[in-house]
């Protein structure tokens, strides 16, 4: 299968190593950086690309551009997977339609096209006879998706609930452990590298919540919003309030959860047993996925990471070549 | 769909009241239990079959049996759910080979024939075109053959780990909770209809490693053996030793675990830290996934009962409607 490549992020970065040193029977025949391209029918040499990033900061040839790689590019999918814009989706969300108009599955790691144009981008594949799977944008490597789509095939689900943050995660784990106060969890993240100069995203509950749109628009069809969530973070939370939790065999963890039965829609810390499957630590991600067959099933796996995230969309590229494929 | 289901026990009755009480295009039109069997090509009523068989103990005709059904139904799928034989496989794995050769598939929630004959009856399926699944053979509702498959698509699979058996993981959640004695907590799980009159099958072990036989023949398709699996049960297990790994934020359970890079493949009881993803109560089972790109990935849930088995049958029988019947 051929398949086109848009982001040379850590994820772009992470697929390329993968598909190198794996024979998963995937030819990459076009490359966009954000300042250049590279185009190649009969497939591009991965190692060079990785050496002319390295050494030229740029994949490939300034004259080229994403757009030429979408609109020309010999592929059967296209992967997009540049960094989320989450307030219009553009220009990834444009490079997947297209994409889609000329007949091409996607597969992305990219939360914001998803989030706020997901009806949308189905309905232009479904026309067209393409996939597009989006397994990395909730959970990291934790398989969500394909378990919603074939795994619980057949159940109702009542209910979804996740910790879908690894970063406001790994702060609770950190005030729960060592008694930290908000603050110097938050500079311990930092120094990690598990969170950003700007932790708004995270610690206010805002990723969490595009997550929770995605998943429930996947379950339900029912084309919410991010201001449809009831949305309170964990910047507020004192760590007097974790050491009530802890005393009483409980801890605290920022969940998202969607009951449409309840009208629930929210990302807000809650109080759980400590023995919960949902209590994770660190960095970890966790869903559990409450059915009327199957009860509840719950997934743990790491939210992020450059060759965790490459393994999802691998998965969906796969899933592309086995099933989608045999009916062309 | 047409379905022929072979067992009216616990599983064969949870599949017959999620297909008659949900909308799944499966219509039945063979059933057996070990006395009796109906066949209809128009499909069976299944009311009806449900009302015999509380009433009068039999579900059909007793001039007909389950090899009737195999040989003679007009089914596209075989679902076997009759009671698991674990030295024989029989008489199940001769009527999955009958249907496989009549060109059927094969659904089973049985571990003996799989356990037992895995590459005998995958390499017959491969011949005849059909599928042959067994989601439920291993942690009940847990959609860990569909992880595997699908879901982590392209991984290479380093090891796995599970608490398989509900029973022996209740008694030690117990011992744990409560600081019973292994005997008093084995009272307790017979009160609670967990555990057998005779529960050495569970609590030595033997269950556990016949379910990670079939994790591990499926992951590295290597045909090992259930003597070749290292056993050691719960049932010398002292609650000293609990109390000792609880005073450490650590607890004891019944682990199943393959590594074959190490020459690993046991059960035995294990000391982890209690916030260990693979930590949980009661008769809840996990399964770590450990791999070379998505890293651990952790699945929970329900490892018995009535719908959580027809769950993962119906998970199996909706897979091959939608994915294996496109080839034909």
């Amino acid at each position: 299968m051929k398949i086109a490549i848009l982001g040379m992020g850590s994820v772009g970065r992470g697929l390329l190593e993968m598909i190198d040193g794996k024979d998963l029977g995937l030819t990459v025949t076009g490359i966009a950086d954000s300042k250049s391209a590279l185009l190649d029918p009969d497939g591009i040499h991965i190692e060079e690309v990785q050496m002319a990033k390295r050494e030229r900061g740029v994949c490939g040839d300034k004259e080229l551009s994403a757009a030429d790689v979408v609109e020309r590019g010999d592929y059967d999918a296209l992967v997009e997977v540049t960094p989320t814009d989450a307030r219009s989706g553009e220009p990834a969300t444009g490079f997947m339609k297209r994409a889609i108009e000329r007949g091409k599955h996607v597969v992305t790691s990219n939360k914001g096209p998803i989030a706020l144009h997901f009806a949308t981008l189905q309905s232009l594949a479904r026309k067209h006879g393409v996939a597009i799977r989006y397994e990395a944008t909730v959970g990291g490597a934790i398989p969500v998706m394909h378990t919603l789509e074939h795994g619980l095939a057949g159940n109702r689900v009542i209910a979804v609930y996740g910790i879908l943050n690894g970063t406001s995660n790994f702060i609770l784990t950190r005030m729960a452990a060592e008694g930290l106060t908000y603050a110097q969890a938050l500079l311990e993240a930092r120094e990690m590298g598990y969170a950003e100069a700007d932790p708004t995203y995270d610690v206010k509950g805002i990723d969490a919540a595009i997550k929770l749109v995605i998943l429930s628009n996947t379950i339900w069809k029912r084309n919410v919003k991010l201001s449809d969530v009831n949305i309170t973070g964990i910047d507020m939370l004192t760590n007097d309030a974790l050491r009530l939790a802890e005393e009483q065999h409980c801890t605290i963890r920022l969940i998202a959860e969607a009951v449409p039965e309840k009208g629930i829609l929210r990302v807000a810390p809650r109080i759980l047993p400590r023995t919960h499957p949902l209590v994770v630590e660190n960095t970890l991600n966790a869903i559990t996925i409450d059915t009327d067959m199957a009860g509840e099933i719950t997934l743990i796996g790491k939210g992020a990471g450059s060759k965790e995230t490459a393994s999802a969309c691998i998965g969906d590229l796969l899933f592309i070549r086995d099933i989608h494929a045999r009916g062309h």
